[in-house]
C-alpha cells in the first residue's frame, strides 16, 4: 500500500460530502497566486482561500519561469484575473544549493547536464523582486497594476511583504 | 482596495491562531502532487492534506513542462518524495482552445507570438497519459515506481484514475 493509495481513501470522503458541484470556472477573487511547492506552504490556509476563489500556481521556490508566464497569461487572457500575489518563504530548499552544484551532481550522476536552470537563490526579497520584474517584462500578460511579492515565515506563520 | 488586500487580512488571522512552527522541510508523506492552477481544485481539500504533508506543483492545466520536470527533480533529490501524482480535471479551460488560436490571438494583439506552447489539450484521459510519459521519460527524476495520473470531476467532487 502506498501514500498514493491512502491519499486517495481520503478523495472519497471528500467526494462523500461534496456540495461545490456548482462553481464557475472563472476564479470568483480575480487573483492568481505563485507560490513555493514547499509543503509547509498553503495558500489556501495563509490567504483564506476557498474552492472557486483563486488560480494556484506553484513550483520550487516559486520562481517566475516562461511556464508560470504561460499559466499567467491564460489567467488574465481566458479566465479574467487581474491581481497576482507571488509568496516565497523562509528555510526554502532554493537557499541550500546553487544552480552549478545541483547541475553538476546530475551530470556526475546521470551522464547528461540538465539543460534547465534549477533556480536556486541566496537572498528571498531580491529573488521576490526580480521575479516581480520577470512578470512586469513579460509582453504576453495583459494587466500589471497589482503585482505584489511576499516572504512567508514557516516559522511563525507570518506573510511579509516585499517592498 | 485591492482583493490581495482582504486577502492580507485573512494571512493576519492565519498567522494569529499558527501553531506548526516545528515542521520539517521534508514533506511529510514524501509525495509530491502535480495538478491544475483551476480554483476549483484543491488538492488539499481532495486529498486530505495539511501542511507538512506534500510538496504542490500546479499550472495551467496540470500539465508537465520542463518547469515541473525542475520542480520534480528537486523534489526527489533534495527532499526525498518518492510518489507522484498527477490530478487533471473535467471542465478545464485548456479544453476550450487551440495553441494555434491562442498564440495567434496573443500575436495579433501584442505583435509577438509567443515562444512557449500554450499546452491546450482536447482529452483529458490522453493529456493525463502523455504527462505521465514526460516524466518517466526524463533522466533527471530518479525515483518512477508510483507515478498516477488521475482526472478530477468538479461537478461531483470524485477523482478518477486514467489507466
Amino acid at each position: 500500500m502506498t501514500v498514493t493509495d491512502e491519499l486517495l481513501a481520503n478523495a472519497e470522503r471528500y467526494a462523500a460530502s461534496f456540495d461545490k458541484g456548482s462553481l464557475p470556472l472563472p476564479p470568483a477573487k480575480h487573483v492568481a497566486v505563485v507560490a513555493c511547492m514547499d509543503a509547509r506552504l498553503s495558500p489556501y490556509g495563509i490567504l483564506g482561500l476557498s474552492e472557486g476563489d483563486a488560480h494556484v500556481i506553484r513550483n520550487a521556490g516559486g520562481v517566475i519561469t516562461a511556464d508560470e508566464l504561460r499559466s499567467l497569461a491564460i489567467s488574465q487572457r481566458l479566465l479574467g484575473t487581474t491581481e497576482i500575489i507571488l509568496i516565497h518563504h523562509t528555510d526554502c530548499g532554493m537557499l541550500t544549493f546553487t544552480d552549478d552544484e545541483f547541475k553538476s551532481a546530475i551530470e556526475r550522476e546521470t551522464g547528461i547536464r540538465p539543460p534547465w536552470a534549477p533556480e536556486a537563490f541566496t537572498d528571498l526579497d531580491a529573488d521576490v523582486r526580480q521575479s516581480i520584474r520577470r512578470i512586469t517584462e513579460d509582453p504576453f500578460i495583459p494587466i500589471k497594476t497589482s503585482i505584489r511579492g511576499f516572504v512567508y515565515e514557516v516559522e511563525t506563520g507570518k506573510l511579509r511583504e516585499v517592498r
